[in-house]
């Protein structure tokens, strides 16, 4: 960094420190509140989650993490929430995983240290941490805001090659996290910071195809599955000004998406329903998280529409030459998003008052919350409360 | 019709018929042609090749066309080419149809008859007939020239109900055909007519996804399978100025894919190829009519493209969730096209000087043609001269 570097840094810090004096609490500018703030940047241990086998049990493990570097923010973090997706990789369904194995990338917290050429964040800022901790930043995809496809190889957050530290990376199950500010979201002060959480995967991952698909007002959207991504996407078009429709197996669930704000909402053994919703919709995300035969709700698609799979990762089941053909339809694959995407599911959210539906846990039922989620009884988030680690 | 709409008809028809006379030989305004041309609006019986079972063993059948109406054209077939959804029909691989079946949707033949009102043709012009004789043409899709997304039915040309006549449509294997103008396609005069009878099904099923996924000049595109489908979606292609590369089975297509003006050609068996071609391709299209394991060639896409599948009509097989989610890329479907597009490729054509590669058959050759194209021995169309009948 050059002198200039670091005086333009020291005026925008000092700047930032008085104007936050009267509102974040004066302690911040205190000198044992800096005192406290540099040890934080220093490589640490930390208590951590985790799990040494494929059978899903979590128990508390000590890991470590890196000594803040100069663009680097350090995280301690309140609340992690249970993706489906650490499930599949805890119990080794995609792979075998390098254990220990510490998953989480749905987490926000409260900064407790920054690098010294840290721009985005000051301490006492919360922030989150998504499905990515670092890509090249250089290759075309990564210019193109699609951090996730970097040319390069993108390091994701728990189960990656660490390439700053060696070894694999660790999730969000645990105390703290050291990350580049690059992949650090910005996570305004006054929302539900539990509720949250969700946005860094479920969330960006429902907003994606959302935006990219182009939904507009006052047309017609299906969610395919409402768990922890489905409820999220209903959430997030329902703010969009979208008539939303919900497609579940459990019929309990149909409530819950009208009072999330779906206009109508169906069982999948509904006939009725499905033969009168055919050729309606203009876009549908299907959320569930394994193949299922999927031409049922393609033929629910408009003429040149296009169904979302965010759910199923390996085959795709049942989508059938012909009548995809007739209606020109497409299934489309969507998977997180970019960091600036996922900034925008953020700002949005707070913008729209919107949330993630949530249950508080503690780290120790961590396991039976693996259990629950398989079993479809998450309403509809797991986060963990770290505070109570 | 209007006395007016009577007249301005008889003053089209005498201005045609003056402007045709030097062009097109007197003997269309002789008396004798005028007696002979009212004949022709008659109901009759011609002759046809038909199967009478899922053996897919054709003999001559008299079968009956009805009389046209006022707005019907009655078209003498000079060719009928053998398309695969002809075999897969007549074998019963979509259903049982309906006996004698009388295949064929891909015709080009002379003008002999045109009804009082008729706008588009007169005698002695050339006119196609492809997948489609009829649709309501009042419905939005209708009216969105989508024929073939017809809310009230579309009547395909073959094994349809006949909304006209009753019974079943019998296709181009044929004589004859007496076909509303709206569903007849303009035949320039100097094409290559035989050439010409696979655009009414391989061309517009291969043109409508270029067109709609709007294939720049310049951009990669690849063409899966290389039959009666895939050659014209290379040639067409070629002509729209992308750069094409073939995927085939077959060694000996790879000389003719790149006769045919693809830069490159490669057997699905090359595996550097195949990895050397990963996410290069801005669309693909997929001819083949079976279903196979997709997800190597979506792998070959660029993020956010399409793979447009036009062969397989029955389950897709081997798209995966994970990788498709990751390049956002669709599996999409597309199937002929309408009415105004299918006008679109034979203009196309005709002004890039393209024309389907072709065998010419007699009718009595239609039994052995069948088993030829399933065994892959088309080059690339086998095209029935119903002239020799």
């Amino acid at each position: 960094m050059t002198r200039e570097g670091e005086d333009r840094r020291a005026f925008l810090r000092a700047g930032a420190a008085l104007a936050a004096a009267p509102l974040a609490g004066a302690a911040l500018a205190s000198p044992a509140a800096a005192q406290e703030s540099t040890a934080n940047l220093a490589a640490s241990e930390v208590q951590a989650w985790a799990t040494n086998d494929t059978s899903g049990t979590f128990a508390p493990q000590m890991i470590k993490r890196r000594a803040a570097g100069p663009k680097d923010v350090v995280i301690e973090i309140m609340y992690a929430s249970i993706c489906h997706s650490d499930i599949h990789t805890a119990h080794g369904d995609w792979g075998m995983p390098t254990f220990p194995l510490v998953p989480g990338h749905e987490m926000v917290g409260r900064v407790v240290g920054v690098g010294s050429e840290v721009i985005k964040f000051r301490e006492g800022d919360y922030a989150g941490v998504g499905c990515m901790v670092d890509s090249c930043g250089e290759c075309a995809n990564c210019l193109a805001d699609r951090e996730q496809n970097c040319l390069n190889g993108t390091t994701f957050t728990y189960n990656s090659e660490d390439k700053v530290s060696g070894g694999v990376t660790y999730g969000g199950y645990s105390k703290k996290v050291v990350v580049t500010e690059d992949f650090a979201l910005r996570i305004p002060p006054g929302v539900d910071l539990a509720g949250f959480a969700p946005l860094l995967c479920a969330g960006i991952t429902t907003f994606s195809p959302i935006n990219h698909w182009d939904l507009k007002p006052g047309e017609r959207f299906g969610v395919i599955g409402m768990g922890g991504l489905g409820h999220m996407a209903v959430k997030l078009a329902v703010a969009k000004g979208a008539e939303v429709v919900v497609f579940t197996t459990t019929e309990e669930k149909i409530a819950d998406a009208k009072a999330f704000g779906a206009k109508e909402a169906y069982l999948w053994t509904d006939e009725e329903a499905m033969k009168k919703n055919m050729g309606s919709f203009d876009l549908m995300v299907s959320t569930v998280p394994v193949a299922y035969p999927m031409q049922p709700f393609l033929n629910l698609l408009k003429l040149d529409k296009t169904l979302v799979n965010v759910g199923a990762l390996f085959p795709i089941e049942g989508a059938q030459g012909m009548p995809m053909g007739f209606g020109r339809q497409s299934l489309a694959g969507s998977m997180i998003g970019g960091i600036a995407e996922t900034q925008a599911v953020i700002d949005f959210a707070a913008h729209h008052g919107i949330a993630a539906s949530y249950e508080l846990i503690t780290p120790d039922q961590i396991t039976e919350a693996f259990v629950k989620v398989v079993n479809k009884e998450a309403r509809y988030r797991y986060v963990i409360d770290m505070t109570k680690a």
